[in-house]
């Protein structure tokens, strides 16, 4: 299954999402997947939260006892987005609106991200 | 109610909550309540949190129209950590364990902030 595949299977399962990406904490995009814009700027957003969940990792290397971190939450108003490391280098993230079924998100993003993680090594 | 009451509270409704705190954005403490630590250091780690939680709040103002940050919700393989801001200077944080019922915080935190921002204000 390719990365845009998927990122698709990501977002179509889950009431409420608006795309799915796999990004570099750099904040460049490798694919992503759209399903409505909502009129939410998806790169600009997702670059400054690369920025803050690249300062989380960071820190744990401060704190080792609590662990690498896993997974980053982050709600709006507008909605909710959810980001989960797969590398050093890349990231998953989902996009999701106010009314979004967070959970399922979750679980969709941990059961996809060891297959990613392969494709990405 | 004192804030070591209401974070009490918070804490001892909470399956697998470790601590509560409130915490202004310069990474100075105002109050908390601690069950247990965890081998966890509550206040550095909070310090690092305030910290990304301050870069997507002010992230927020360039992108206004996915809105204010209302929640921020940092998992690692230790556990999870809920930040919810209650004003400019403050937020919310409750550290749990990696088995504790995380919903359940989210609730509470979010019944509880409107009493503590009155008391904030």
């Amino acid at each position: 299954m390719s990365f845009r595949d998927s990122l698709q299977r990501v977002v179509e399962s889950v009431p409420g999402a608006i795309s799915a990406m796999i990004m570099g904490f750099d904040g460049i995009a490798i694919e992503s997947f759209e399903r409505e814009s909502g009129g939410v700027d998806l790169p600009t957003l997702l670059i400054e939260y690369s920025g803050a969940t690249q300062q989380l990792r960071q820190a744990a290397q401060q704190t080792p006892q609590v662990g690498h971190l896993t997974e980053l939450t982050v709600s709006r108003e507008g909605g909710t987005c959810v980001l989960r490391p797969l590398s050093d280098e890349y990231f998953l993230a989902v996009v999701m609106g106010p009314n979004a079924v967070v959970g399922k998100a979750r679980f969709m993003m941990r059961m996809m991200a060891p297959q990613l993680r392969r494709e990405l090594a």
